[in-house]
């Protein structure tokens, strides 16, 4: 990217002029300067397309128009760093083309609930996946010369209260699973900027965290960019400037200008800080260019269809239903076929270029098409009647493909969604229809997940689309009349029931407080680890063809890595793309550990009898968790399963490799516990009764060597503390000579 | 109770002496100072007897003999605070007999988990449960003369790294289940002392805990006696006696008094402090008396057996196995009728008077029987031998009843078990057994909780005398024969898994912490909320007769509180004691509550047809949760389902009834939130969309009106700050106006 003009030194700007660049100019825009060259960098909302607010103001619903290709909930199910590097890339033209500079996304936050409202903006409950695919998007979009901006930082999670909730999280949690995709970008992409979010983490603002944006962000993790604000997230603007958050959105009032200076020249904020900030968003003006021709609307439009096609899910499939032959007689019912339900609500509202409704698509590929609303989403109309009509169009079709899901108002930014099953009309739809029709097809539209208890069992296959973005409805007809063949993984579990997620315990919290008390249990490491059943677990997903999964070799390639092949084969009648899921479990180490989490995937086009052998180097992360006390990344010497999985829950091969790890040998001291010293690698029991026996009379050195139990009820006393209040205080000597022996290899 | 000489002025102390008084003799008996007439109290552990130890320290396993009565584990499932009572003061006769002054229990802290080596000493998952039978106990050994020690305060829950590991639980969690039990007693009770548990709460020890053993303890809940350590469980000796540690047990070193003596002349603790802990330990020699005559064995024997027979739980009796016929062929398989286990290991080890064995017992009142051991405790002895045994006796007889259970070395103080399962040499006869036993009957010996689900489909009974206490075999006897009649209750949940259980995940913890993660919902109220199933849930235990409950009603006596009325009636062919189980759910209010909580239960006694009405006053805590913000109980406004249930899980007569409360009104402010605007009972949407409309411009006025989404999307904003993210600062005045509107009623 070449700067319209140079970028000033920032030396040479006066205080208020610095300030100034640190809270904007107005909504989506840095504040430029032109009577010292610096000029203003446009922004706009994203991520799955450019939302270019034609108003001042947040403008939810006015924007030009752009491609709406499938959101981040849907890139999620397609396991597929290619779908979501292209969609960066794409959404990068159009954003040039409008004149704009950084497109304000991926989010790449956590699933922790299914009921987050803005679970559609995200990729997943694992944070590998959505690292993964964050990287990918971030790739795409700012190599095509717009800046991202990797949202929300950190921990937010949640709709409910996001301004003013305080999310209490241990730092393992934090570490293991908030974090990681959002280090994954920084350490690898160079986002341009980081968006500090709503929330506050352990009783700061996110806005007002220096840990986070400093700290973390810049000495840990290298990152180089501008942090900006959400929108509306700063307080004080001085305890941001000071915190490390450069940019403060949108642009705020003369006040915190003056604010700032003050600060400055009355020493609360050191001038270095304000010109680390400033300098910082000075260098967002490498973003900028020339306004690009008008993108290729058509060309997108079939990407997005592209997309899409990848993203779905074909959750199940009995006596493959799918895919539907073009003569049969089609039973379309349901007003989501008409309607197309593509994308949520809130600031990544696109205002789409087309919209493919699948009913027309159906009716484009297939001749026998009869089609009933079923139900109405605005809550109008005669729920009876629409169900009796959608009735007798089903009870004449061979086959009957309703197209169900949550409506507009169900979901949102903004808020989180009370209950996880389809509206009760649907439902009802649903059942009546399958009562009557030779083989039901349920299609899903939706951004965050639903149950289906009350009408699974009773319908032959489901494709789950979530939120296909604008060419979602042909995308739908092409999967369900294999033009396309179904290659989508569920990047999030559907619990049967939402009191059997973990995190329904502490959500959404209280009193302006959510503890996350699973801890690292998120999603599919809690299920699996509670063995509460689900009705599809994370990385579920069929196809029209068949994969087996054979030959897993797994070899140590160091103490604390290891080289992974596996092959994978086409056994079905058609092409395919795979997913192979690699899992690492363990019990190894100090912590509770979830019973297994996704470490590496693959995703692999198979003709028909096509083999492939797939390889993956895990480095030391993969068999890691973060150790609270050392505060770095720890492998524990043991046995660690290394799984693939047709799903978190379905292992389909499996080999155990044992690591020597990479953990310190603690010396013991005088205060170390009795378990430490009973239980020292280099020390042990035996050694450590001869030590005390020397020192001590004969009786009670014999009694410590008869009656092992009081030490076990003891463990946890401090070695010295015990001693001495058992009268064995003689013997101390004896620790202080066993103290340098079991410091060994220690490091 | 007269102390043998008068309590000097502690002002007339010296401060050597006053310091001496802080930090105990010996292992068991506080200072004395003769040239100051201040004399020694003496401590002994207890509580389910008097472990008089024999030797100087620990000595874990010499001790005089005592009556061994029922430990806590069975009577948390008498559900009879009588019970609880005859069992303390019958501790005091014998504490008196042997010079004893105050007597270490009971032990009322929460079983979070089931896994807790040291559960056997604690009545119940439940705060209400746990409390009532905590102040029978206190009130009937100090009504007999006897000093009691409610232990272990506070938050001790496990014994995994016990003396060191921090707990870090929630306000109201803290408030809600692991506190109210210790509250009840210091407020009903007046325990002579409190003991401050080994573990750290929020970072600092119990024993240097200023807000438990202060603020809470003495200040909030009035408590007047002594504050004394756990043995071993103090750090800094200057730190305990400024947060409010009275007494440091067993006897610390002259170093501990000069420290004291130290920081009082430098200043660091103040005399005031001082004074006021060794005031405290004088104030203990009110309990010293003249050493009584020795206590009658036989009648507390008898006491003892007739407790047990009031604690064990029939769990399962299919087609009335049980009551067995004295005319029946009947198999006794199983070490444990032999040799029975019927108390735990630790500190609270009895040395019993006598013990009686099942076997002895059944025998006296049977006929037939034969024996078979089964297997063996110790790991010895050919297991397919002694399995081919137990075969053999039971394919002769008409039923076998296996005693099974945990040995001794499955648990104890001191660890926490690893599994929930009986041994498998155990589960092997069981199933053996079943096999070729026209009937067979199960009973079960053990401390902590064990699952089932490898036996349990294949037997006709289950008899949970979990430990019994000495007395423990004739009592099983009585139950097994109809001599007496099974009307315990289960005072905690019998997991189907252990990895259902909602501490699960959070347990023991890691790196010295542990984090009570699934906050107020512990024991049932975890099952019940997360929907797990379980084995058998809180609450449930049969009878060989039968109730049935009716007329259940409730009124609303109060803005918070309520009366209960319900009539329960024998329908069957004995008499036999009932339990009558209130519980209270609600939605009301901002928190996450349990699906129903313990808030009172009754113990009736009913002959055959005999039929009477049960009345509950319900004051305002049976409504109330913890508000960490008002740190108060509150009762929010809303309706209360009142339910009478035969378990936890089981409701057999449930009514509604609606409260006003006693939530105040909040007044609003700028810097509420929009929802908290949008929401006040006051003021609301209409009202505020009216006030800001006569502010505004007219068209942006409509725009509000019109688009009520934006507001609910930022619901989260101060009011202040989105009127001004908005453009809508001229309308500030209307909140101004609202303000003061908003207050109302507010208190």
């Amino acid at each position: 990217m070449t700067p319209e003009q140079p970028v000033p030194d920032v030396s040479t700007l006066p205080v208020r002029v610095k300030a100034g660049l640190l809270v904007g100019k107005d909504f989506w825009s840095t504040m430029d300067a032109p009577d010292h060259g610096v000029g203003s960098v446009q922004m706009s909302d994203g991520p799955h397309g450019v939302r270019h607010a034609t108003g001042d103001e947040l403008g939810l619903n006015d924007a030009s128009p752009a491609t709406c290709f499938p959101p981040a909930v849907a890139v999620g199910c397609s396991w597929d760093p290619e779908v979501a590097r292209r969609i960066g890339e794409s959404v990068a033209r159009e954003a040039r083309s409008l004149g704009i500079d950084i497109v304000l996304g991926p989010g790449i936050n956590i699933k922790r609930t299914p009921l987050c409202g803005r679970n559609f903006e995200y990729y997943s409950e694992d944070p590998h996946l959505a690292g993964e695919l964050g990287v990918a998007h971030v790739d795409g979009q700012q190599g095509a010369g717009v800046g991202a901006s990797v949202k929300h930082f950190a921990a937010n999670n949640q709709e409910t209260e996001r301004m003013r909730v305080d999310v209490i999280v241990d730092d393992r949690t934090l570490r293991e699973i908030y974090l990681p995709a959002f280090e994954a970008v920084v350490k690898r992409s160079a986002p341009a900027t980081v968006m500090a979010s709503y929330n506050l983490l352990g009783g700061l603002h996110a806005t007002e965290h220096p840990w986070l944006l400093t700290t973390l962000l810049r000495e840990e993790w290298g990152f180089e960019g501008v942090t900006v604000s959400d929108w509306g997230a700063t307080g004080d603007p001085v305890a941001s400037v000071a915190a490390g958050l450069d940019l403060q959105m949108p642009g705020r009032s003369e006040e915190a200008v003056d604010a700032i200076a003050a600060a400055v020249e009355d020493g609360h904020l050191s001038e270095a800080d304000l010109d680390r900030a400033a300098a910082s968003v000075l260098g967002l003006r490498a973003w900028v260019a020339e306004r690009a021709e008008p993108f290729d609307v058509d060309a997108h439009h079939r990407l997005a269809r592209e997309a899409a096609a990848s993203c779905a899910v074909l959750l199940k499939n009995d006596e493959s239903v799918l895919p539907l032959s073009t003569d049969a007689r089609i039973a379309v019912i349901g007003q989501f076929a008409r309607t197309p339900r593509y994308q949520g609500a809130g600031s990544s509202h696109i205002n789409a270029t087309r919209i493919d409704a699948a009913l027309d698509s159906i009716r484009s590929l297939a001749g026998n098409v009869e089609f009933a609303a079923g139900f109405a989403l605005d809550g109008t109309g005669d729920a009876v009647q629409l169900r009796d009509e959608a009735v007798g169009v089903a009870g004449a079709s061979d086959v009957a493909v309703v197209f169900a899901g949550l409506p507009d108002a169900a979901e949102s930014e903004g808020f989180d969604r009370a209950e996880l099953s389809l509206p009760d009309d649907q439902i009802a739809v649903i059942n009546a229809v399958a009562e009557v029709a030779p083989r039901t097809v349920v299609v899903l539209s939706h951004g965050g997940v639903v149950t289906m208890e009350e009408w699974h069992e009773q319908v032959d296959a489901v494709l789950d689309c979530f939120l296909l973005g604008q060419a979602g409805g042909s995308a739908t007809a092409d999967l369900l009349f294999g033009v396309a063949n179904p290659s989508g993984h569920l990047a999030e579990s559907v619990p049967l029931e939402l009191r059997h997620t973990t995190s329904f315990l502490n959500f959404p919290g209280d009193h302006l407080e959510v503890r996350y008390g699973e801890g690292v249990f998120v999603g599919y490491r809690g299920y699996e680890t509670t063995g509460a059943p689900v009705r599809y677990p994370f990385g579920h997903g069929l196809s029209y063809t068949t994969f087996e999964t054979s030959r897993l070799r797994v070899d140590a390639t160091g103490a604390a890595t290891a080289a992974v092949r596996v092959t994978v084969a086409n056994t079905g009648p058609c092409a395919g793309r795979h997913v192979v899921q690699l899992y690492v479990g363990s019990d190894a180490g100090p912590v509770h550990r979830p019973v297994r989490e996704l470490r590496a995937f693959r995703s692999v086009w198979l003709e028909p009898e096509e083999t492939r052998e797939v390889e993956f180097d895990l480095d030391d992360r993969a068999f890691s968790y973060w150790d609270v006390t050392d505060h770095a990344w720890v492998v524990p010497a043991g046995d660690y399963r290394i799984e693939i999985g047709a799903s978190a829950h379905d292992v389909v091969a499996a080999q155990t490799v044992s690591l020597t790890g990479n953990a310190p040998v603690r010396a013991l001291s005088r205060t170390s516990s009795i378990d430490e010293w009973l239980n020292h690698p280099l020390i042990g029991g035996p050694v450590l009764v001869e030590a005390l026996g020397r020192y001590l009379p004969e009786d009670q050195g014999a009694l410590i060597r008869s009656d092992p139990a009081v030490l076990r009820i003891m463990g946890s006393m401090e070695a010295e503390k015990a001693m001495r209040m058992f009268g064995l205080a003689d013997a101390l000597p004896a620790l202080d000579e066993l103290v340098a022996r079991s410091a060994g290899s220690a490091g």
